[in-house]
């Protein structure tokens, strides 16, 4: 019988947690956010199916998983999985150790903004649940197979060397599940060549083929590829000198430009969100509509070029919450990758129920999927896996 | 009967030349190189096809014009046509005013480190040929037909308002020749949907249908796109914000690293020039095969990308010194792109006599093209159309 895995999920001023037993059916999950504010509160789903919602004014981080995990006792959680953004090299979820937690410090410059989260979560646990295997999931792992062509940038070979430059990818977790999941649904468990587009307020691309990683479209950070709700993706590298030169910029309000006030939103002028922007371009709003247009272009120029990584595309999967619930951008993003032979359903994309899995091409040429992601399920599972391989624990 | 006109190309200390008439042989050309230094010197051929070496110590640009125009002008050139490399949001070459002038000027910000070299070029030959009609041919000016998802980065809107951030593209010159010259040879003139690589020390890609420009993979620089000699292409945009932190570098120091130290030299740590790295490959140098492996990979994913703006692809082209000459990285190129049924033919590729025009497919789906690029030929046409239009000059 399967194990039942609390996952926790720490980001900046939030933790998401899910208490995932052997039925999908029955998880308990939540959410704390505004952390550090007035209004800090947990938001969830008891087992019961019953909303909670708790107040925990100006709570911080160990101080709300406390409160979580106090409630969350009583279920008897038997191992802890956590979400952790940059693994650096590693290749695995592992187990954590001292050892393990200091790479996952040493990625710190790799992820200044999510790492040192990820460790508040891992060291809150550890001292709340000293007696429970915990186990780290790294969002880079599974990229770590893309070859050096893949994920090597043509910058001096030093940085590379000394400072670990070079591509990572992330959202790993969401490819390996989807991938897997569309593989088995079509008949052919890790088998064959995917392109997988995870489209949430963070978005990404990725090439897989026989169930690995081959390239991916974000980089060392979450900023490089497609576009995304406040992120810019691919700009060009003399941007900085331009803004510098003429707008007198520093790189630390650059890259908070490119990372918070970019993307969907700074093209649209209205908002991050891709359901604002279908509804208010439907209403004749310019910069929606071309929010969505350079969105969906982009996205598809990612795509048809991480297809050079495969040999042969045996189909194209949307996940996240646009991938799964935007009619308009899987139909809009299909228009412009005419050379694949993918044959799009318009009926089928749009009939296809909210959160569902399913398939939306004609029945010919490369599949195209909706896979509805589930990164909780899966930290879960790699949590179990890792506790298999070591029986000590 | 095609009137005489002398192309000048201006650098930051060089200046390529050619005298242009009706007939491809009868060029004279060379160049003046080293400017300002005490080995400054001028290279060329005669009309009769023989070499010319002039020493011109210290001579700046200006100092340079006036001995080559001197010597230019037995031959009677009858108009002057200048390679400006950055027309901002003009779309198409332009005869020589204050206006013109003042908008190449306007441009500068956008290409600081040329457009004040082409203006150096431009005043010296207006006040030695005042009476020659002189016109600006601009690299930028053929990829104004790009569609606004093509050329929009995601960024705040008041960037592209205020500030004319956006992709506007270079070597167009190149990429309207070759295409061009690619339909006529395939029987459909301005007609299809073609890719063109233009492969030099700069090097680019661009999406051609009907003749028009739909995208191209350089943006508001020259930096941005596929990797170059020393330039690195892409980049993730937070890589600034991690060399500032890590290593404490400002903005002009990374925009110089990435146009200077990056690209096949940076990653090779040995050269900048493919025949280099191609042999040192051969002979097991490691950063080589790297380099070029990554050139070829982020050639052919910067290909795709750029199919998502055709409708159809009728073929391929390579041009440039590289394009033109590089077997290797041809076939390794098209070995990274199975997907649009190309039919590359290995014998044909390693037949193909350098400097020739010719196909490399096997006969059947779309076509693969050499063609040697012609930018000084094409700048003396679009000169001479410009005249065309205005009978008065």
């Amino acid at each position: 019988m399967a194990i039942s895995v609390l996952v926790i999920n720490c980001g900046s001023s939030s933790i998401k947690y899910a208490l995932i037993s052997e039925r999908r059916e029955d998880r308990i999950y939540g959410l704390a956010e505004n952390l550090g504010a007035a209004d800090a509160r947990i938001k969830g789903i008891t087992l019961g199916g019953e909303a909670l919602e708790l107040s925990i004014p100006y709570a911080d981080h160990a101080k709300a998983l406390e409160t979580l995990l106090a409630r969350l006792s009583n279920y008897n959680p038997q191992a802890i999985g956590h979400r952790v953004v940059h693994g650096g090299n590693m290749t695995h979820a592992e187990q954590l150790t001292q050892q393990t937690i200091d790479r996952i410090r040493d990625a710190i410059p790799l992820a200044p903004l999510h790492n040192p989260a990820n460790l508040i979560g891992i060291e809150a646990t550890m001292a709340l649940f000293p007696q429970l295997p915990q186990v780290a999931v790294f969002d880079t792992a599974f990229h770590q197979t893309m070859p050096e062509r893949a994920y090597r940038y043509a910058l001096p070979q030093f940085l590379y060397d000394q400072h670990q430059v070079r591509r990572y990818g992330f959202h790993g977790t969401s490819h390996a599940y989807v991938t897997e999941r569309a593989s088995e649904l079509a008949g052919q468990k890790n088998y064959g060549g995917w392109l997988s587009a995870h489209l949430g307020n963070g978005s990404s691309t990725c090439a897989v083929w026989n169930g690995q990683s081959l390239d991916t479209s974000m980089g060392m950070t979450p900023l490089e590829g497609v576009v995304m709700g406040t992120r810019s993706g691919d700009v060009d590298p003399s941007l900085p000198l331009f803004l510098s030169n003429n707008l007198g910029w520093d790189i630390q309000k650059i890259d908070s430009m490119l990372n918070k006030d970019s993307g969907l939103l700074g093209l649209s002028g209205l908002s991050n969100d891709m359901r604002t922007l279908v509804e208010a371009s439907e209403n004749g709003h310019e910069g929606a509509t071309l929010a969505i247009e350079v969105f969906c272009y982009r996205l598809a120029k990612s795509l048809s070029a991480l297809s050079c990584a495969l040999p042969r595309l045996d189909g194209l999967i949307f996940t996240g919450g646009i991938g799964e619930n935007s009619t308009d951008v899987r139909e809009k993003t299909l228009a412009y990758l005419p050379h694949f032979g993918l044959q799009f359903s318009q009926e089928k994309n749009n009939t296809l129920a909210r959160g569902t899995e399913g398939r939306i091409d004609m029945g010919t040429g490369p599949q195209i999927w909706v896979i509805p992601t589930d990164e909780e399920g899966r930290i879960a599972k790699e949590t179990r896996q890792v506790l298999e391989q070591n029986p000590k624990l």
